[in-house]
């Protein structure tokens, strides 16, 4: 089945210790769909500016990722500037500039409108709700959201987390969300806010998946942990994340039927693209994956944690 | 086969957000035996001081835990005094008073001489080369160590490290050990120093075990992880560390043979007593545990992270 996303396609400038990249590709939607686009077809709803240009398509036309609805205004693309050096963990922001993103008004194309999954990427709550209720026909809705919008527009947010089957966000997100410290009792209070599931991701220790109480008569489903890949050289931890959510997504839309043994699948193939997210600079190593290397990861993944 | 253990036994006062507690029984051998007791005999070497007495000895004894390597001395036991009040990650030490552990002088009961199983808790790694010295029936030696002993006393640990076939030590310690950053390359720089294996404890995030590169012929043991479970409620988690390292080489002790398996699942039930340690406070947990409801909570560490 075909996903839709919304979020940003970027400019990044990134230092970490490995090195530096001065505008790469990037945005939450970008590395979305990349990672999403190994396992089904996806649909991209964002803005970019004039520069944003024929090197930058290819990345997505590779790919078979739909652009239609990638509109181009005048001005500049998204651009990012941020670096790693002290801690791996956390990005350390330089520049922020939302250029033609600022007055984004996403505009959904027709041929989007029969997508049955739907990614709200990281963006102003308003404007993921306003997308999600342009698309009617989706019946899976997961999606994204970071401290800033948690912090100042907390009861949009709140409007937008009624609608989402999922929520992915990291550990730091959840507590803030929640108003507690602890992790199992901030992932109750975030699903008593709407999410039927929760997706906590832990960076390099993998990612915890909560599910709401089981409706009366349903199986319940259990709390689940992934493990990331212990990596010998993190290159470049930017948009792991989004990888992850892509990876996560992409295996669930690409199922026949959505069952409790797809979502433990789905946190694996999520960590799965969070590790190899980190390879390379940018969007370089989502770029150049094969399906095959993607399951041989997978293994590797299980055998990792996998008692006989 | 028998473990012997050379540790603190101590008192401790501890504050948490679930509450206080005055001279509780502490001490990395006291937690390390109790949780090693469910799975194999365990003798202990430590010293203690006048105000241990039958309450605390009483503990020892409904496990049968072997006390006859308890030395009593003039004077007070080891006193720490510490709080968890803004992260339960990381206590804030108040007092440490070592009293008659600081003139601690590890004396072996004869009948302890046939130990097979060696831990080597957190204490100077000059005594600890001493037991392992006095030890020479031990075929597996496992230990523990602290940022005290890496800053200040690194060459007598690098001694003790070519001694261990097991090194168990947190995040930091790890990273401060081999000054590296990277976890995967901290834990290569750690083995080149001795052990054969090295377990990473992450707190609430779980352990991985890395072993050093096989021997020629050998089968390379993987890299493996074992998962927390997430925790409604962390009372105290004072001696998670060391009921980790109890469970673990108590799991190995038991086995007539120790194969890669052996090892995943030791990882399991290391996680299993470090959980069950931070459900109360103290000791209190680790007491009154059954074999039963180990094997319970292991199932459920199982499921947590099982892909069919």
């Amino acid at each position: 089945m075909a996903i839709t996303v919304v979020g940003s396609v970027a400019f990044d400038s990134i230092e970490t210790p490995a090195g530096k990249r001065e505008r790469c590709l990037g945005g939450a939607a970008t590395y979305f769909s990349l990672a999403a686009s190994y396992f089904t077809n996806v649909r991209v709803i964002a803005v970019v500016g004039e520069d944003f240009g024929k090197r930058q398509e290819a990345v997505f036309q590779a790919r078979g990722i739909d652009m239609r609805g990638i509109e181009r205004a005048k001005g500049k693309s998204f651009f990012w500037e941020g670096s790693y050096m002290d801690d791996l963990n956390q990005a350390k922001t330089h520049i922020t500039d939302l250029n033609v993103f600022a007055a984004f008004e996403p505009k959904i194309p027709e041929v989007y409108a029969d997508s049955e999954f739907l990614f709200l990427a990281n963006i102003d709550p308003v404007l993921q709700r306003r997308v999600r209720e342009a698309m009617p026909k989706a019946r899976m809705v997961a999606g994204d959201t970071m401290n800033y919008w948690i912090k100042d527009h907390k009861p949009a947010l709140l409007e937008v987390l009624k609608e989402l089957d999922v929520l992915l966000i990291n550990d730091t997100e959840v507590r803030m969300l929640a108003g507690k410290d602890n992790l199992v009792q901030a992932a109750r209070a975030v699903l008593a806010m709407g999410p039927s599931s929760l997706v906590v991701k832990h960076g390099e220790y993998g990612a915890t998946l909560f599910h709401a109480a089981a409706a009366k008569g349903e199986q319940p489903k259990q709390t689940f942990r992934a493990p990331a890949l212990p990596l010998d050289e993190v290159v470049d931890p930017t948009g792991a994340g989004d990888s992850f959510a892509g990876g996560f997504f992409g295996y669930l839309a690409a199922q026949p039927e959505i069952t409790a043994a797809s979502y433990r699948n789905a946190m694996f193939y999520g960590s799965v693209m969070g590790s190899f997210a980190c390879e390379r600079f940018g969007t370089e190593r989502m770029q150049e994956l094969s399906r095959e290397e993607i399951d041989q990861r997978f293994k590797l993944f299980r055998e990792l944690t996998h008692l006989d």
